[in-house]
């Protein structure tokens, strides 16, 4: 197939290095000529340039700009490709992206491949990024079957797994098991820096050990990406927020109330069912 | 010096080995003989046993039982020992620890070795436990010099980056650095939990990846472990614990009122200092 990457940056590289190891032919555009000249070195297309047009003859694109310009250089691409082309986005909320596209585009299909490395741009490209990682496909009523299908073959190409659910469900997921965790891990780190007494502050500073640095990991990390999780799945995120605090409350009344076998019963509860999850 | 050791667990086992090599006769003592052989087998203790009055002529004692037992065994201990003989302990909260002991024993200094692994019990003692790691010392205004010096040259042959603090100082930094973070992560894999669509729910579990693993981890630890802490460090855990409500509450009144500056200084705020607590 002939495939289109618009926007070539960690994710979008990737894509193109696996499926120009499948046989297709990969052509990718850029805002940035420099990087267009870098994904064609590194082998991650076989064409690339500044200008949509090189999309004209392509079966299938992959958006993969950042999250807020999704719909809208969705809005530019319709005016380059034919009817026929299946579009679809590698954006980490669904909700907006499905509702902002799929009343315009018959052959559209929400996806999220949920793979990445601390690093970002094309620079950071790689092959087999998306192996036994998740890949969740979006499909509404209205999607297509063929469409379904042909990106059904193109994931199992990538080795990813595949899960197909509403966009509703999969915002609420990852609210769930990554937005949630950004605002709870950052939100202890802000707590103990709220520590007044200095010597005390200094000292669990320097104690602090695995524990502090697993629990704090995610709420160190790139305060944009917390920024966009809370702006395009607000509404999910929210109600996971809510949920949590219900949990500290219920955490904190247990530990005035000296309830013992209250907390002893929730901390056995959650030892027991992380494993639901981890592994 | 002769050093007596009083519970022989991973912590009692492994101090007598880094003790031993370092040229002291280490006499050990356990409420089960069959820990007794082990110890002595492994070489954590030249002599071990039952009894008490093996400890009779001991420079010092190291009390390494479970922390509810700490002062218990220290009332038994003292009809043995001379009045000359330092007594420290490993427990891991100190305010209760050295005010049920402190008034009864001029020569007392509380201590927190802050080493472990995932191991319990005589069989993971190792040697090197400490090295490099946090061994925190609560003398108070009455503790003699002397004693401190003494258990300041024991901790440093043991290779431990010592601090010395008050108990109370110690007992609030823990708090922070490593009660609080169960909490958080115990109530973060709870919410999660309390989500009522069964299909998000499973998804979420399929999704979650490295973020929720990490942030979860300490959440899904010993429930026992964490009982206690919440038990024996209930003051200073109740003030982290509303510290962090207070912070969970601002991060859910910047989302409902799409106050994103806020948001972003947050994050960007606890991405800058979390070095602060991990490096």
């Amino acid at each position: 197939m002939k495939i289109g990457i618009l926007g070539l940056g960690l994710i979008g590289g990737s894509l193109g290095f696996d499926l120009r190891s499948h046989g297709h032919y990969v052509l990718g555009v850029s805002r940035r000529l420099s990087t267009c000249e870098t994904a064609i070195s590194m082998g991650c297309v076989d064409e690339a340039g500044l200008d949509m047009n090189l999309l004209a003859m392509v079966d299938v694109v992959f958006i993969c700009t950042p999250i807020g310009l999704i719909v809208p250089k969705f809005s530019e691409l319709i005016s380059y490709v034919s009817t026929s082309c299946i579009i679809t986005d590698v954006g980490s909320v669904k909700t907006p992206v499905v509702q902002g596209i799929a009343p315009h585009w018959q052959n559209f299909i929400g996806g999220h491949p949920m793979a990445g490395t601390a690093d970002s741009g094309v620079e950071a490209a790689q092959g087999n990024l998306f192996v036994d990682r998740p890949y969740v496909l979006t499909p509404t009523a209205t999607t297509p079957k063929s469409v379904i299908e042909v990106m059904e073959g193109l994931v199992s190409q990538l080795g990813s797994k595949i899960y197909h659910c509403s966009p509703q469900a999969h915002d609420l997921a990852v609210s769930w098991i990554s937005h949630l965790p950004v605002m709870v891990s950052s939100s202890l780190i802000a707590a103990c820096m709220g520590e007044s007494d200095r010597q005390v502050l200094e000292l669990a500073q320097n104690l602090a050990s695995s524990g502090f640095r697993d629990t704090s990991r995610v709420g160190g990390g790139n305060p944009e990406l917390g920024l966009m999780m809370a702006q395009y799945n607000r509404q999910a995120l929210l109600a996971s927020l809510q949920q949590y605090r219900h949990q500290i409350d219920e955490t904190i009344n247990a530990i005035e109330q000296e309830d013992w076998p209250a907390l002893a019963e929730k901390l056995s509860f959650t030892q027991q069912v992380r494993p639901l999850f981890t592994e």
